[in-house]
């Protein structure tokens, strides 16, 4: 029908969906949260959905409560987050998009009230972190909640006046704060990156640029890591991230003896980010290349990459 | 002398000083904290000597008023601290020993306290994150301080019996507190490594096993970091971390004209551990080659393996 065209615009660069306004996004936390930001940056005209917890946002796809969830995976500052990542692995999910995002934090506090007359803050541990210098010129408590919006939620609703809530400008406007300062996090370039998660899979295009993530294991032995990357460098594949980590329930192998008593490795789980689309042949020559040698790997989505920041 | 002939004991596989109980460690806490516990491992008799903040612990190595400091540097759960890597590259400390640590979180309380009592609960708050699900159990409000010990040492001097502390069992006995609950992270492999820094770099041998830390770019394009690699692989250097990131100050980067605008992208630092030493003519060899094309390359040590979890 003719009213349901539209011309593009940037909602479709995010979306695979024609119709943004029906789409229910869940995230971890309330209203005015980084993680909704996030999910609106995704699809503006979506249903944000919020979560207590990142697994409830999980379920809440797998059980089709919602269409996506957005979940932060890695920040310039504290690097990546190695619990979402097990999440991903624990769940079937797809990865279907990502969002960058410059994360700017406020201190909020009740209208009328000066910076002065803050004794206590409340926010995320992560955010309470990364606004450490500031803070500690403030000699205030500080104090973690859930979420940076349920700490700015909290102050509005008990009326408190000598406590104030690190969170961003938009929940000072939904839970009619002051912004007290503005940019209070020690680090000025604090970028975090989201990605979206569905049920289904993108079917990945060459329209646009597309990004893959994977996570796989490899043998022990020098080069190993070395014939991963060969299978993408041959194929003039390049990569966006590239991660070791330590496995979780088996972090330590007893391997031969040194002369110094038994010496003790981690095993590693690989993730990589590549800039090229499943549809394209030598993604596919890749992988199944790499299939030939490591012993687990998964591809954890094919979507379109974030180019706006 | 004679007197000072010791055989060879655990220490001294941790420590290239002859006498331990003269060095002097900095650590970020207060006693009883998991950065002192580190400082103890590495050093049994040193002395352990708390500062405020990291960067005070760099300082106070700077400046000659402590022998090393030691500070965390990725954990299992949480990841790589790319914080702390950025004081690494701001100053010239040397690596010089790494330890790693299973981390186990105990709930504190003053004795005679139940713990039905608890109605708050302090800690850092990492500690607090890896804690979540127990401490959503007992719907406490949960409160960041510097540090896990000074939040036992606080709950002690203030004598507040309705008020836990997230901290080792060590800060239980150093502040007189009982232990309420043990083992309440949420992931029971929650692996610590901490790096032991000098002024001076450890001159590293062949005699045990010694892995060397460094820190480089790399032009953008495909396969650079494949031929990065090369230079490991060729020589039979086995990594036992690689990581990405994307780099700070200058995150972003115009690139072409995709037709759906200007895509931005992130140039990268990378990290690197391989097991070798700078006193083997291979690893020499290895960073000959790599400093071919790495624009920037650093070595943050040369220090014998920890083996011992």
């Amino acid at each position: 029908m003719f009213m349901n065209c539209r011309t593009l615009s940037l909602s479709d660069l995010s979306s695979s969906l024609s119709d943004d306004a029906s789409v229910r996004v869940a995230y971890k936390g309330a209203p005015g949260s980084f993680s909704e930001a996030a999910a609106l940056k995704a699809y503006p005209l979506c249903e944000a959905v919020p979560c207590d917890e990142f697994e409830a946002a999980f379920r809440a796809v797998e059980l089709w409560l919602v269409n996506k969830a957005v979940l932060p995976i890695e920040s310039s500052v504290g690097g990546s987050v190695h619990r979402n990542y097990d999440l991903l692995l624990r769940h079937r999910l797809h990865i279907v998009g990502e969002v960058q995002m410059a994360v700017h934090h406020c201190l909020l506090g009740l209208p009328g009230v000066q910076i002065e007359e803050i004794k206590r803050v409340l926010s995320h541990p992560q955010a309470i972190t990364q606004c450490e210098i500031e803070l500690n010129k403030l000699s205030v408590v500080k104090e973690s909640v859930e979420d940076t919006a349920a700490a700015a939620q909290f102050v509005a609703s008990n009326d408190l006046r000598d406590t104030g809530a690190i969170a961003s400008a938009r929940a000072a406007t939904l839970y009619g704060l002051n912004i007290l300062a503005e940019n209070i996090e020690d680090e000025s370039d604090n970028i975090t990156r989201f990605l979206i998660l569905a049920r289904e899979p993108v079917i990945p295009g060459t329209d646009r640029p597309f990004k893959t993530s994977i996570v796989f294991t490899l043998e022990e032995g020098p080069g190993v890591l070395f014939k991963a990357l060969a299978v993408f460098a041959l194929r003039d594949i390049s990569l966006t991230k590239i991660e070791s980590r330590p496995q979780r329930k088996r972090p330590l192998r007893v391997v031969g003896n040194s002369g110094n008593g038994s010496a003790k490795y981690f095993d590693y789980l690989f993730y990589i980010d590549f800039e090229a689309s499943m549809a394209e042949q030598r993604a596919q020559n890749a992988l199944g290349h790499l299939q030939e040698f490591a012993p687990f790997l998964r591809v954890l989505g094919c979507y379109p990459m974030d180019t706006y920041l």
